[in-house]
């Protein structure tokens, strides 16, 4: 099983998803705005991940907390800050840094040893919950596939985006040991080719067979009568069930549509945002231009060319089939079948 | 203006399109075998120039053919053959060998060298002809555009798809004069990228506002209302309207009309396939794995990953809002107007 993130003789030792597929290298920090940067630079990305590492980080930097509880109290709320402020759309994140809020308000009695001890159990826990929450998702997600599915996906919603298993790659993983998958179609996802650099070295190591297209291929094979199922991540889902995700998501949904091929959202119930109404809500993070204009590092344009980046788009809730999380395969409405997992 | 080929002291000199932005360099191609692998590698792409660059190609052949006229003929069919057989797609590289041909065909009873005169003047004026094409597709195309437009285009339909001044690009540069053109959204267009690549670098020197995109966010900006019309070239189009184009064409084609924008089509008439009643019959070039495993000549996945790679797709006619050409904006039902301007 690949291992994105563990804890190592004070320090939180990260896969550095840059360097993927070429090198396997983990990195250890010890410093937890280090962590902060490994979140902001994509070294560790998906949202379940961000939300793991984030916990990580957060018991990290509370080994050095202050023993004088005024001012642990500042260096807390600053950390805290540190973290919410380093990506805005995936809500896992913010999930995660609840949980952690929780023991630290739950302990301000406690010694700083015994709250140290406390908050690494919590993210230890959040990421083996992770685990334990795809592993039940994939169960859950391969019934909707149909047998020798060919199943298309954008992005990595795998194990490399979580602690282990994935979500869509989760459901991907489940139906192929009931040998239910004929192929699976990875799109590239220009501009940072998670598709390319990390679904496809995932799914090779499992020997579950697969494709690369360019994201613009997606319609043609479509067209083509080439796809069963389309299966995405997700980064935050809204109350009403508009999913943001990773750019070009919206454009499969639109075009899942158009040739009545079923749409699955997979995703965890710490994806689901019920403080807000709907996708028009949802952050989207804007990232770098450099980005689009590069490749590895090399100008594949004029270098000072005006780019559009933003990393995720909102997929409207009727244009997906189904959400695939731990509690069960959500069905539309939404508005009311979330509120019936999720609560208010 | 920017000169994509010509003819200089018994060679035929292209500009190498692999090498732009970053260089702007001519390679002058004395063996006509040359020309043939120039087009089968993309150094002249775009079907106006791939049927330009033949017809330049089988003049250069022609100057060193045999002067028994058995002979003669022996070497000009493996010449066509070598043309015919560079590319699939584009129909105006059938379109232009048709026309030498027939200039070759006239021509039994005149010496070599009266043949050879006759070989390259046609080339020659297949070029010419190309520009004053443009010209007037440009004209007629700004109507169909509205006031500060934002116009979404794919690959490169510009200068350098063509002698000059381009078909889609051709409609924009005819509109960016009577400053109608807000902004050319552009797709970067994986994965050969001749949207960052070329269409930038093109737009850019004419001082035409541009903002780059990868391929996959085409849907969200259509979805935040920041396009106004779509305008794409075309490699072949059938007597149904269906039109073969750079792959991802037929995604922004379904995108454009859930969106309920205008999609239109820019080409000459040289373009249009009579011969075929459908786009299913357009034969649909599939090209090297490596284009999606690489970019720059660099891994960006897995090196032995399966690759699914065609060239173009084929949108069906009922997607298209109209056809530019240089005999107005052809509109549906296109197997009656297509006929009107083209005869059967």
């Amino acid at each position: 099983m690949i291992r994105t993130i563990y804890r190592k003789n004070g320090a939180v030792c990260v896969l550095n998803q840059n360097l993927l597929p070429h090198r396997s290298e983990y990195e250890c920090l010890s410093d937890y705005r280090e962590v902060v940067t490994a979140i902001k630079e994509l070294k560790v990305r998906g949202a379940p991940l961000i939300g793991v590492t984030a916990a990580y980080g957060i018991a990290l930097a509370m080994d050095s907390c202050p023993d004088d509880p005024d001012q642990r109290l500042l260096y807390w709320e600053e950390v805290i800050r540190s973290f919410a402020n380093s990506r805005p759309t995936a809500v896992n994140l913010f999930w995660a840094i609840d949980r952690m809020k929780q023991v630290f308000e739950l302990g301000p009695d406690n010694s700083a040893d015994q709250l140290r001890k406390r908050l690494w159990q919590e993210a230890e826990q959040i990421c083996a919950e992770d685990i334990q929450t795809n592993l039940t998702m994939g169960e859950q997600g391969v019934h909707v596939l149909p047998d020798s599915a060919r199943v298309l996906t954008i992005c990595n919603a795998g194990a490399l985006a979580t602690c282990g298993y994935g979500t869509a790659l989760g459901v991907i993983r489940s139906a192929h040991r009931v040998k239910r998958i004929e192929k699976v179609w990875v799109c590239e996802t220009r501009p940072v080719l998670q598709g390319s650099r990390l679904t496809i070295w995932e799914l090779q190591q499992d020997e579950i067979p697969v494709s690369l297209i360019t994201d613009s291929m997606a319609a043609s094979i479509m067209q083509q009568g080439k796809v069963d199922v389309v299966v995405a991540g997700a980064d935050r889902i809204a109350a009403n069930g508009d999913t943001a995700n990773k750019i070009g998501t919206y454009a499969l949904a639109v075009l899942a549509a158009y040739h009545n091929i079923p749409f699955y959202i997979a995703a965890p119930l710490s994806t689901v945002d019920m403080n807000i109404k709907s996708g028009q809500q949802i952050p989207i993070e804007e990232r770098g231009r450099d980005e689009v204009r590069q490749i590895g590092g090399i100008y594949i344009t004029v270098p000072e060319v005006e780019v559009y980046n933003p990393a995720f788009d909102v997929t409207p809730s009727k244009l997906i089939t189904g959400i695939i999380t731990e509690a069960g395969v959500i069905k539309p409405p939404y508005i009311d079948s979330l509120i019936k997992v999720k609560g208010k």
